[in-house]
């Protein structure tokens, strides 16, 4: 078994896809990850917001938060139309561009990759931030620790989807089974305390000076745009549905239904005890911060081994909600190459069965970000929640298209569920848009309008070819008459007599050329008279033609050239064919002792050739 | 005008060779800065050795220098025949090898090329060293600078010998008169004042301590050993003999004759005025050190301009003597090279006609010593004598052979010069060898074998080529039957077309190879019917064979690979003509759009390949 073997597993065979396929417990560590993850940071980042407001501030989560809760059910109930719509997989790329044409189609999918690749850099980042906070002695390693889980979630997905999922199972059921004890022990504590408990271990005491803002509009948009982060990754089961085993859509809807279940409920719950107990926020960049989720399981069971259990796998769980981005970006950037945006070779699957290169490309422009930003990609924050909410608005929109076009039962209360999620996540992205464009949303548009150029010039250029190498006539069998050859060769040997023998079976019209001093002109030229044109002038054939061409300058490979694009300039139409005699070396250690001009020379004429000169590569194998 | 142009110069036709030769004036500089500049430190090294013994012990450097003398006297006059018998080139290693045989000529050329790349490292080292010992802030600087005049020795010399000779002439004629001037001054002092003459500046007080050390034979053969270094360099001219205008030997000679008339005027001037000054050597290790010849002049002379002016041209002249090595390095290697010891690539003339791959491996092998002694050589100085004087002992001995086998007027006379010369070289040889054994020459010895065997491994390789390509039977007329022919085929389109429209030239029996999925290989039968064979069939030929391979792993160029060998293994001495149709693009930011997948088979194919199978490539150039 070779290394690759150990580190990836063994290739799987193309027949062997069914086993790959997953059911909703492997899926929901795989496709939800990132949705879930995002209770654990989507109502710090409302309750910073609500840090001016002082004690009073926090009240304000429960409304914001039953508003996202509305929205992710709206969103939940058109994502569950549009996997049913799309059991092929119904990412927004593809509803978009099905839909409404090319242009919305390259828009979702330069905004969802976008949003992936900041979802991977950010998730990784935030989980070990959350890490070195707890284990200060780790600060100096931010980044090795970021690439290194970089590095093991890149393998992790290489090994193919079903071992992702066993591999994510555990960290992401601790995660949840913690989180949900900790909300359900609070709200009993609560509910018994008629509500208003005694908290184990009292949150810090808020800013004790003047409320220094007043409640507006303008403050609690801003409050539920940043609050709307914890709806990234809720599109990424419908991009997905291939993955699932038979009953395909009912699976993926069932994992769909389960992941949008649990974030309502730890968004809920959350909301809830943060107003229940009274927990503020704390300044991010000032001493003394302790995180909500922190503040909230200190409070309702103290600082035990619970508590540091479900910290301990919120950390874990943060570093590897970069997992969905690798689990949808591939497949993603397949859909969009299949239809010649992106390179074809994003297409190809690697040996376990999943789309590699776009695992590399998604792991190389994370791990650039990280070290970019030294492993601290705070600031990317403001830019990702766009993406996402352009995607969705697209789908939706897209979705509404779908159901027009398909009339049928049920397809007008379809439409209905559709035209809600889009008019709300676009009236979402609009705030979003505004609340943050100043902070950082304006890179995210310029990035989106820079993917989308480059796509359209990829499609461009690959329809060009296919207009260019497009072919409908049949082959043209008459004898086109035979190429001209040209044979350069250093000295009269039987690696050159082999290829001036191919030569002979190819054409009656052969320059064999040579470059050198006076000295070997002369034995080669002796040689030939004697050893090839007699032979061939006895049998009744034309003897080749010996070209000696001269290099003032030393030059080989120039002359060579020189004179094949010489006599192709001079024959139009005729083939032209260069067979080029090479040695080749058994052993590496071999290979300083010769010269590589055969080598040279090939590419070089590969490089300056044209259609009319092929290549013809004769090679001598060295037995020793 | 292009920047290597300027770099190197504008390149030179091998027909301008005589103008790049040179006379004796460039010869100087070029061939005698090695031995020349080791006046600047024989001395030194010997008078190192004499500090046990205290004042008295200052006068043995008389004698000792006088017996260094003669054996430069000695070598001077068998190099001065070496010169005329080979003037092509006298070098140790063509007389040992022509006189001697492959073994002591392979033994010469090991010492020396160890010598050459030991002067380059050491020389280099030694001016820097004497220039941060004057620039004390220099210091942290070191390997920088050592690098730096590294790089200018390789451009210098890669822009000619004659630009070299140029480049070298003032520094060294600035070293020649200001040290000649400074014992001028010397000698005339102290003869007027009668044998003691009077310090401008005294040299430092010797150690006060009694004297620690008898005055041994073994002390004085250690001592002459060490001034011996500076006798390395003195080949130098003799190797070069090619580098000389008309009349060639002459002009050698001529150059040879000043050069060690020079240097035995400055061993002698200095020896004389070390004596009449009572000059202590300084410990190079304690505090307060300073080297000879700074005290000499500072004694002569006083410490004024022409102080500085002779000390600065002696530091600028040691970090130049590198020169040397790189005027001869490359003619030894190339004459090695011609006798199949070396890569044939050390014989090519770079466009300035000098022998470039000589200069870049001396380049490189001179930059890791320095880079792994950080600059600081000292260490390196009890190998580099081993070399020169193994390669002179070889040499007079190669002579003496010569004229043994020459005899004619004068050859008596002149074996009799020759042999004193080995016999003196040999001694000499003997007592550095056993002087320095155990302070590195053992190292020496162990590098010299292990070059040897690699030279001995090489010709060997190239033997066994030659026999393997060795050809002296006419060409084969007779028809050997087409070949079969394979063409992979990933599509129908004008590129496949192409290659099989070339394939039908080629053959009747081809093999069109696909691999694909089931969906592609569909299209491409259909195609594959109605556009290839039937117009084939219509056309009395045979329809090509289309291939379709399995591949569970979805690897495109394992199936092919294996399919080509396959056929070669069961068509035993038929050719197998391998036809690879390949999309060129025209521009490097197309590469990532097109698999290079014709690239990686024209790769594989090369290096599975064997005798029977030539590669046949048809590009297709995108206009796109």
């Amino acid at each position: 078994m070779s290394f690759v073997d150990v580190l990836l597993g063994k290739p799987l065979a193309t027949s062997d896809e069914r086993a790959e396929q997953i059911g909703p417990v492997a899926g929901i560590p795989i496709f939800g990850l990132d949705a879930l993850s995002s209770a654990a940071y989507g109502p710090e980042a409302a309750l910073t917001l609500l840090i001016p407001l002082g004690a009073a501030g926090v009240a304000y989560i429960v409304p914001v938060s039953a508003s996202i809760i509305v929205l992710l059910a709206i969103v939940y109930f058109s994502y569950r139309q549009t996997i049913a719509a799309y059991p092929g997989g119904g990412g927004s790329y593809t509803v978009a561009s099905d839909n409404l044409g090319a242009y919305p189609g390259v828009l979702a999918a330069s905004a969802l990759m976008l949003d992936y690749v900041l979802t991977a850099a950010v998730g990784i980042s935030a989980g070990v931030g959350a890490l070195v906070s707890a284990v200060p002695q780790l600060q100096p390693h931010t980044l090795a620790i970021c690439l290194g889980i970089l590095v093991v979630v890149t393998i992790v997905n290489l090994r193919g989807v079903r071992e992702a999922g066993v591999f994510f199972m555990i960290p992401t059921y601790a995660f949840l089974g913690s989180l949900l004890c900790a909300i359900l022990i609070g709200v009993t504590k609560t509910v018994f305390a008629g509500g208003h408990p005694v908290s184990v271990i009292p949150p810090p005491a808020g800013a004790a000076g003047p409320v220094s803002v007043a409640v507006s509009l303008w403050l609690l948009l801003q409050v539920f745009s940043n609050g709307c982060t914890a709806m990234t990754g809720v599109e990424a089961v419908s991009n997905g549905v291939r993955a699932f085993r038979e009953p395909t859509v009912r699976n993926a809807q069932r994992t769909l239904t389960v992941v949008i279940a649990l974030l309502a409920i730890l968004l809920a719950g959350i909301a809830y005890l943060v107003r229940a107990y009274g927990i503020q926020a704390t300044d991010p960049v000032q001493p003394g911060y302790q995180s909500v989720i922190s503040m909230l399981v200190a409070a309702v069971a103290g600082r035990g081994i619970f508590y540091y259990f479900t910290i301990g796998s919120v950390l874990v769980i943060l570093s590897l909600s970069a997992n969905t981005a690798f689990a949808d970006f591939p497949r993603l950037c397949k859909a969009v190459a299949h239809d010649g945006f992106l390179p074809h070779s994003f297409g190809f699957r690697g040996r376990r069965l999943v789309y590699s290169e776009g695992i590399y490309v998604l792991a190389v422009l994370t791990g650039i970000l990280l070290i970019i930003f030294g492993g601290v990609t705070d600031r990317l924050i403001p830019l990702y929640a766009i993406g996402a909410f352009l995607a969705f608005t697209l789908s939706q929109a897209g979705m509404v298209g779908h159901w027009r076009r398909n009339p049928g039962p049920g397809a007008v209360r379809s439409m209905f569920v559709n035209g809600l999620g889009a008019v709300t996540t676009g009236l979402t992205l609009l705030v979003v848009l505004v609340a943050k464009f100043t902070s950082g949303a304006w890179v995210s548009v310029l990035l989106i309008a820079g993917m989308m150029a480059t796509m359209f010039w990829v499609r461009k250029h690959y329809s060009e070819v296919a207009n260019e190498t497009k072919l409908l006539a049949p082959l043209q069998v008459e004898y086109l008459g035979p190429p001209i050859v040209i044979v350069p060769i250093e000295s009269w040997s039987l690696i050159s007599q082999r290829a001036m023998q191919f030569a002979l079976t190819l054409s009656p019209e052969i320059h064999a050329l040579h470059v050198g001093t006076e000295e070997e002109t002369n034995a080669l030229q002796d040689n030939w008279n004697r050893l090839v044109a007699e032979p061939v002038t006895r049998a009744g054939g034309t003897p080749p033609n010996l070209v000696n061409l001269s290099s003032p300058y030393r030059l080989i490979i120039k002359p060579i050239l020189d004179y094949v694009l010489y006599v192709e300039a001079h024959n139009p139409g005729r083939q032209i064919a260069v067979i080029v005699p090479e040695l080749v070396e058994r052993h590496w250690y071999h290979y300083p002792l010769h010269n590589q001009r055969a080598e040279l020379l090939k590419a070089f004429l590969l490089v300056k050739g044209s259609r009319n000169i092929v290549l013809i590569n004769v090679p001598w194998y060295l037995k020793a």
